[in-house]
C-alpha cells in the first residue's frame, strides 16, 4: 500500500491507559505534557515563516485545558510520544476570543481550516490533527444516546461515550468509503460532482453499505453513478479522511466498456483521459477537449489513485 | 482478494429508487414482490429436509408485511432480482407468536439464529440475511438522534433515519475491523479470548481508529494485544459480518520476534503453530501440547486468513 496523507500517527496511542482515571489525573498537569488546541474543528496552529509558508502545531500545556476549553470541555488522550510525554487534544466553545488580540493566545497561533493548511503541515502533525479533529466533531455530535434519547457522557479519556440511563455504550464512528479509479485499457475515467469547484475532476466514490465487501461496494457505486461494469479490482491504497471521519479504502477498477450512462444526482460529468494525460494531470491543470481540467492535491487519496494508475 | 461468506450479494440494491415514493408503494403490493421477516433478529427461514438439513429463506408475500410485523414496521428494500421483482425485509415485534402452532405463519418455517444456520444457508442467502439483520439490529438501536436527543423517523425505504427537530440525517452504521495473523516464518500466532469457547483460538481483531490506516490499525492491535512488532502487512480479504455490522478487513503481519507479552484484559492465551498444523486446523480440531484446539468454521474471515496462509 502506498503513503497517503493523513497516515503515519506519530504517537502511540496507549489506548490502555484511556481508563486510567489515575494516570489521566497525573498526565495532565504534567509539564511536559502538550496539548493541541480546536475550536469549531479548526486546529490552533503557528506559522514561524509567515503566512504563505509551512504550519506547525502550536502546542501547548495540558495543564491550560481548563481555563482554555472550560472546566466541562472533552479532554482527549493523543497517546505519549517517543519520551512518553502525554498528549492531549480539546474543542475550545466556539464564542471565546482566544487567538484575538485581546486572547489568551493573542500572538501564540491561529485556528485555521484543516483543508486549507493541509499541505502546509508535516505527515505528523497532519496525522495527529486529523484523528483529533474526527474526534472532536464526532462529540459535538453524539451529545444524545441513539438507543433512548438520554444525555450522554463523555468516557475513556474522549474515546467513548455512555449512557447513564441505558447503559449503552457509543465509540467514534469511523464510516468506510470506497473510493475507486475506472480504467479501461489505457484509459482512465474521472467525474465531477456539482458542488466541485469549476475544472475539478477526481476518483468516484460511496459508502460501503451494510451486507457488501469492498469490491461489491465498488462495483456497485460505479454501475450506479456512471452505469459501467467492473471486470476486476484491486486495492491500492487506504486513508482516513478526517471530513468528518472516513476510511477511504482507493481501487482500480477494470471496467467493461467506455460507454457512460451518468447518475445526474450524483455525477454532473465526466472525462475519459489518456495515460499520458494522467502524468501530467497529477503535476497540475492540462488542456483537454478546450476546457481547464485539474484534479485533487497529493493530500487526496484520488490523487494517489490516479498517481498508481499513471505510472503504471 | 479470496472469496467469504456473507457476501456475493445477489441483487440489484437499485439504490436510486429507495427515495422514489411512487415506485415503493406499486412495489410492496407487486404480486411478485417477496418478503425476508426477521424477529429479534433471527431471520425466517425453512429447512426442507428436516432440520439437520439445509437452511433457506422463507420469503413471504410482500403485502403482508404490515400484517405480520405492523403497519408501523420500517420496510427495508433490499433491492431487483433479475427478473426486476422487488424484494423487502421486515422486523416483526418480538412480542409476536407468529411461527407458533396457533401463528400466522405455522408449518411454514422458524425464526433462526443466524449464527447457528450459517453453515446451512446458500451464500447468497447469507448476504441477504446479513444485509437485513445489520440494518434491522441498526435501527433497533437508533430510534433516538445523537445530535439532539429527538425521536428520528424511518425515511429512504429504511435506509437512512431523519431527525424532525434538527434535521440531521442518520445512515446505517458499518464498523470498519482490521483482523489480522501474526506471522513469523513458518510459524503464525492465534489467540484467544476468555468468552471464546473451551480450545478455540482465533486470528486477532481490533477497530479501525480514527486517524488511522488499515495497517496502521493492525499494528497497533498487535503491539497492544501480544506486544510484538509488525514489520510488515498484507490485505488477504475482506467480509461484512452482521454480528451487529462490521467491515472485518483481514490481513497477514509479518512480526519481528515470536516473544508474546499478553493483555489479558484482550486476550486468555496465544500459541504458534506450525504452517502444517495451520493445515490441518482448517479442516479440524488437532492435538497440540496436550490439548485439544480448534479454530472458527468458514464462515469466518479468520477461516480465510488462516487458509491463505496455510496453503502459501
Amino acid at each position: 500500500m502506498t503513503g497517503v496523507f493523513f497516515a503515519g500517527y506519530p504517537l502511540d496511542r496507549a489506548s490502555a491507559k484511556r481508563s486510567d482515571v489515575g494516570f489521566l489525573a497525573a498526565a495532565q498537569v504534567d509539564p511536559d505534557a502538550r496539548l493541541l488546541l480546536l475550536q469549531g474543528g479548526k486546529p490552533f496552529v503557528a506559522a514561524p515563516n509567515g503566512p504563505r509558508g509551512p504550519r506547525e502545531i502550536a502546542w501547548l500545556s495540558a495543564g491550560a485545558a481548563p481555563s482554555l476549553a472550560g472546566t466541562d470541555a472533552t479532554v482527549l488522550f493523543l497517546g505519549l510520544d517517543a519520551a512518553s510525554a502525554p498528549h492531549f487534544a480539546v474543542e475550545a466553545p466556539k464564542d471565546r476570543d482566544l487567538a484575538g488580540d485581546d486572547g489568551l493566545l493573542a500572538g501564540l497561533g491561529d485556528f485555521e481550516e484543516l483543508r486549507g493548511i493541509g499541505p502546509m503541515l508535516t505527515a505528523s502533525d497532519a496525522a495527529l490533527i486529523g484523528a483529533a479533529k474526527a474526534v472532536v466533531d464526532w462529540h459535538a455530535r453524539h451529545g444524545f444516546c441513539a438507543v433512548c434519547g438520554a444525555k450522554t457522557e463523555p468516557a475513556s479519556a474522549g474515546w467513548k461515550r455512555t449512557c447513564p440511563d441505558c447503559g449503552a455504550e457509543h465509540f467514534p464512528r469511523v464510516d468506510p468509503v470506497a473510493i475507486m479509479l475506472p480504467v479501461k485499457g489505457e484509459r482512465c475515467l474521472l467525474g465531477r460532482q456539482g458542488r466541485f469547484p469549476k475544472g475539478m475532476y477526481s476518483a468516484l466514490a460511496g459508502f460501503v453499505e451494510p451486507g457488501e465487501t469492498i469490491a461489491e461496494a465498488c462495483a456497485r457505486e460505479i454501475a450506479e453513478e456512471v452505469g459501467l461494469t467492473v471486470i476486476a479490482s484491486r486495492l491500492v491504497a487506504d486513508q482516513p479522511w478526517p471530513f468528518p471521519s472516513q476510511l477511504m479504502i482507493g481501487l482500480i477498477a477494470e471496467v467493461m466498456d467506455e460507454a457512460v450512462t451518468l447518475d445526474p444526482e450524483e455525477i454532473e460529468e465526466t472525462i475519459w483521459i489518456t495515460r499520458e494525460e494522467a502524468r501530467s494531470l497529477i503535476h497540475g491543470p492540462i488542456e483537454k477537449g478546450g476546457a481547464r481540467i485539474w484534479s485533487p492535491p497529493p493530500m487526496a487519496i484520488a490523487h494517489t489513485l490516479l498517481k498508481a494508475w499513471a505510472e503504471g
